[in-house]
């Protein structure tokens, strides 16, 4: 699962020619039209570009306005809500609004969501529940990616496409889940009889003689002690296929409207164990979500006022290997609601995330969101202009201040600029496969084992020796590393 | 949600009129001639009245006896019990069965029952998990209660009625709670942007075209966090509404029949975080129940022996708030059953309890229940009397000398009597909301907080400082307090 | 439920001829043929045959493999280890399969699984979940036990039989449960009026008219707290009473057709809170499965990797209730996968435990299992032989040492040895009850009273006093014992 290898870090990947050099970071924010009165739209966004920032996301949670009945599309709203991002020479990041269906979709096409472990549908009241292998929801999303993709593939101000929100890989159960799983399984083993032998069905009479006689392997009913790991594995396998494919297809259909000059990405959450960023083949990068504190201990006595900055460490790293760009879209401006506790942020800690975001070698920054909203499930998670519209929060101040000092950075860029050598002598490469996460986590020796934390830990440590590190893959092309894991362990064995 | 308010004390209250001032406080007990073979009923009857008991609480679990089949009533035996009543000079409070179906109708009217959060029916073996809004369940009601007022209405014996038992206000997802919640929110509403408005449906994609669109907000189905908090608090409003509105719906039923000297109430549990006692119209007063000893910590090392007395601080100020009188209907008498342990109660605890009580102007004292039953749920929660019908629990001699000593202190009684004007200028209201407590308990800043229990500290404070507390709302008339809120902080500040 | 009396232990039991008594303890070990390829059996049996094992045990889990189709049935290949058992000079178990059904039933005859508490089917997946008061699946079991007793009944190789494994008296809420329970309960009572007496009815209004209306007590859906205890108590009830007539169904098919000379037995686990051993009728007697390190702590730093050997202590002795026979049939050789944490055992532990269960009159002892297999949910549980298939484990190396050991210790044997006086004048029993058990430990006083490790204790002391203790039921013959309790416990009291 995890083998460090030291070497010289690559430099060629693909999707770095969005991101010109000589900008060193590019910021951004949320904001969210259809949450407030028309009348204060330009004034937002006036101030949102008054602020530093240089682009703003939009329309990810939509889709009730976008489409409010089924097939009537309504986009003049957006074209407002854009004309005024032009206006104020701000760049724009549309979603496809795929993670949020609207009630009306919910309610007559309730097969659109997906079941838990007792086979209980979900309902409407949240987000990201779609059963994204239901075919009526695939059909559904098609069209409002089309219609998306033909209205502004070609708008200038466009920079880049998120495909839904947080893609979760979430368990599902549904029917149409359990005949897309037997399909994959088809897919995979061609022949029963290799299933059987995969996963060692002779073992507690759990042979089969068709793939018609598989179900999703179900610890909710079996108990889980029980279930057949290798099931469990494959069906692991299976979400993040179908959640890449997921992404895939959205990707297909944006790329036949879309301008080259725009990129196509996703935001993953900084921990994410269920999603792999690597099965994408169509997006040029993969972007993490950033939550350093929710009500967690970090350092000394205040420690649970600034969090733990790690949840960036390992995202910063690991999602560059998805076309090799570093960028954070969604960072915590204050304090959230959903946290165990959710204190006040210590003066500083915003931009502190920023700055460890940037190190790690960040490419656009992005926070969740403008205004903090008025009403719902995020009523009490801060933002960057406080509850009266206007004022700036503590964490709004922070943004500022690291807006501007990037500009002043930006003076100093150098393109000729290099690593020292002591320093790229030291890079190092973490191994790092999810595949092996999920069959270790599920299968731990003991129940005190970190199995997400360990490679976390390796990183930590390299990182603090100043050594560059990337999060690799098993197919990355070794041959640029020096194998130097034993000696680096022998010094430590002699230093710790 | 928490406002002290300090003045005199309000002297006009409607419900106080079915308490003789002079007898300062009447003591009962709860009696089950059900749980009994008839040839004890005369016995037990007698041993209350000799033991200073001066009311008997019938009838509250006996649907099943006094319906024994659909549409057959039988009350003959319950005439023979408040015969023997008369007999024995104890007067009787009559308190309607609705809490416990009989299992004829929870087989055959399945729809009588609740629906949990995962869609799954309650069944037969316990008691409160009806649906109150089912019309079905609302026609045997009326039947049961026409039935029994028009018996005992008029009877001379019969001081008050309880309605149902600690009305929960409990969670019921059923189909004709789903029904109620729509026709509820159109009450509210109106329109359905309204609705939309009030609910910020614009975050998250909720938006609804129609009433008939909304579901019951389901945490177990959509997870906690990503609920809709105004979704939520309008499920408990509607929830408290239909309690109200369920209870009151009994009341006018027993007004049809009953005489005008015989009162209405219900008997609340002392923490009563769902159903809102001064949401009904038709009752008297409200009582609550007491069990301070559930296996809780207390003041020193044999804490867990007294438990907490504060259980009725609150209690006893908060119920006065509907009909200005405080009563306790059932009140422990030993140890329970159900809590984490059960421990022996600390001699003199029961007695310290009523005392409670009755400092706080409790006007009625009845405990539940003179005999421990000899088997199901409740075998093993003490009685006034030990399992052998005849020998008085350790409880029981507390709750006699308790008697004999208010039957000493009435002898004290000075009609003219005033409360000292130093105490009375001390005065102090606390403004509690249960709506403002729903919605801050559902999104606290953080786990640490204990919303419920923040003006119970308040209380505390007030009282250790010889202040007489009322709990008021934000109806309440605040002309007759002084605001010296602040002026005790700074009191605290500096004495703290 | 616990009374100690001392006295002589019983000398003669039924099923003790089984065991001659000069072989002292007889050793034997699980195999699973169909988990190996066919061309390792022979290799494999050699190699148990060499370490000096006496039997193998076969066939517990192997239905898939003997009626791979429904009807068509296939013992070729079991008759081919049997052979190759006979040709290495050891004897065999046979297992009914009854534990794991095919998936082939699994998915055609749903009906044959349990329900659980909220009325969602167990699926494929695992082991021991079927409904065994279905008659579809009692109709499949008389099928499969019928074609293995013939086949195998009259083998002189085979010595006994295995019915079922580890039965657990699981609850199911199946309609088939509910059909039986109901069926019982008429045989129980006789009528309505009897079980409202018996459950106390009349207690929040459970009053039933019917057998017609009585379900099986649902805490999932009423609450732990409010449910009535003796509808609990006569669930557990039922449930033994089935899981004792199961067993019994299937010893009467074996009895048809196999020999005097093989006992029938099951594996009942340790601690087994469900099945109550002494309910069959038609066995000759039972053994216990032993896993004293699932992560538990015990003596010292390193006790986590010891374990608690207390679970051999009572098991040994519990279980001699049925035919006086002690027997281990599943003793842990390694480390286990299902633990809290699954440690290296220390050095001797697994030696130990084997001496333990012979210490307290073990018969056999067989291990759980010969070869730690490759894939499914016991991957990491250890085996005899390690992952590379000829290599001893640390605990095969420990059974090996200590089967060499036996036969040193049978030359000792010494036909006419008897018990010293002053050791049998200790002689203690234990009066064990399950139903008190279950009562008692429904309706704790406290929540920090430990029911089923109450006894243990007391068996604990006796046995450290060096008193030889047998662990008896009500109805067993008092007349040998000397009641001396009340002399022990002083002698504590004095001496504690």
């Amino acid at each position: 699962m995890l083998l460090m290898l030291t070497g010289l870090t690559a430099n060629t990947q693909t999707a770095n020619h969005f991101f010109p050099e000589k900008d060193l970071i590019t910021t951004g924010i949320y904001y969210y039209p259809e949450q407030w009165d028309e009348s204060q739209w330009e004034r937002d966004i006036k101030k949102i570009a008054d602020m530093g920032f240089e682009f703003v996301h939009v329309s990810e949670f939509a889709w009730f306005k976008m489409e409010p009945e089924e097939g009537k599309f309504d986009f003049a709203w957006l074209d407002k809500v854009i004309n005024l991002c032009v206006k104020y020479n701000l760049k724009v990041i549309m979603c496809t609004p795929s993670a949020t269906t609207p009630t009306w979709m919910r309610l007559n096409y309730p097969e659109t969501f997906i079941m838990d472990g007792h086979y209980i549908r979900a309902e409407n009241g949240t987000r990201g529940l779609e059963s994204i292998v239901n075919p009526k929801y695939r059909m559904f999303v098609d069209k409002i990616v089309t219609e998306i993709a033909k209205r502004y593939g070609q708008n200038k101000n466009v920079i880049g496409w998120q495909i839904d929100n947080e893609p979760p890989a979430i368990s599902d159960y549904s029917p149409s889940s359990q005949e897309a799983f037997r399909q994959w399984l088809k897919n995979k083993y061609k022949t029963i009889d290799a299933l059987n032998a995969a996963w060692g069905t002779a073992f507690w009479s759990q042979w089969f003689s068709s793939f018609d006689q598989v179900v999703i392997p179900n610890t909710n009913l079996v108990g889980w002690w029980g279930n057949n790991p290798h099931a469990l594995l494959d069906f692991k396998r299976y979400l993040a296929d179908s959640q890449a494919e997921f992404l895939d297809f959205q990707a297909d259909i944006l790329r036949n409207f879309i301008s080259k000059n725009q990129y196509i990405t996703t935001n993953y959450t900084a921990v994410c164990t269920g999603a792999d960023p690597r099965r994408t083949k169509k997006l040029d990068f993969a972007s993490y979500t950033a939550y350093p504190n929710g009500g967690s201990d970090n350092i000394g006595e205040l420690g649970f006022r600034l969090g733990n900055s790690k949840a960036i460490l390992f995202a910063a790293e690991y999602y560059k290997s998805v076309g090799g760009v570093s960028g954070v879209m969604e960072m915590q401006p204050g304090p959230v609601n959903w946290g165990w506790y959710n204190p006040l942020l210590l003066p500083g800690a915003v931009r502190l995330w920023l700055y460890h975001s940037f190190a790690a070698g960040g490419k656009l920054a992005c926070s969740y969101r403008f205004r903090q909203v008025l009403y719902s499930s995020e009523q009490y998670h801060s933002g960057i202009i406080q509850t009266d519209g206007v004022t700036l929060s503590p964490g709004g101040e922070e943004y500022m201040q690291f807006m501007k000092e990037i500009k002043d950075i930006r003076k100093q860029y150098k393109p000729t600029a290099k690593m020292p050598e002591k320093l790229a002598a030291r890079s190092t490469a973490i191994l790092w496969n999810l595949e092996n996460y999920w069959s270790i986590d599920r299968q731990k020796q003991t129940n005190q084992w970190d199995a997400w934390n360990y490679p976390v830990k390796f990183l930590e440590m390299t990182k603090s020796l100043g050594a560059p590190t990337e999060v690799i893959s098993e197919t990355a092309d070794f041959s640029k590393y020096k194998f130097r894991l034993f000696r680096l362990m022998n010094w430590l064995i002699q230093h710790w």
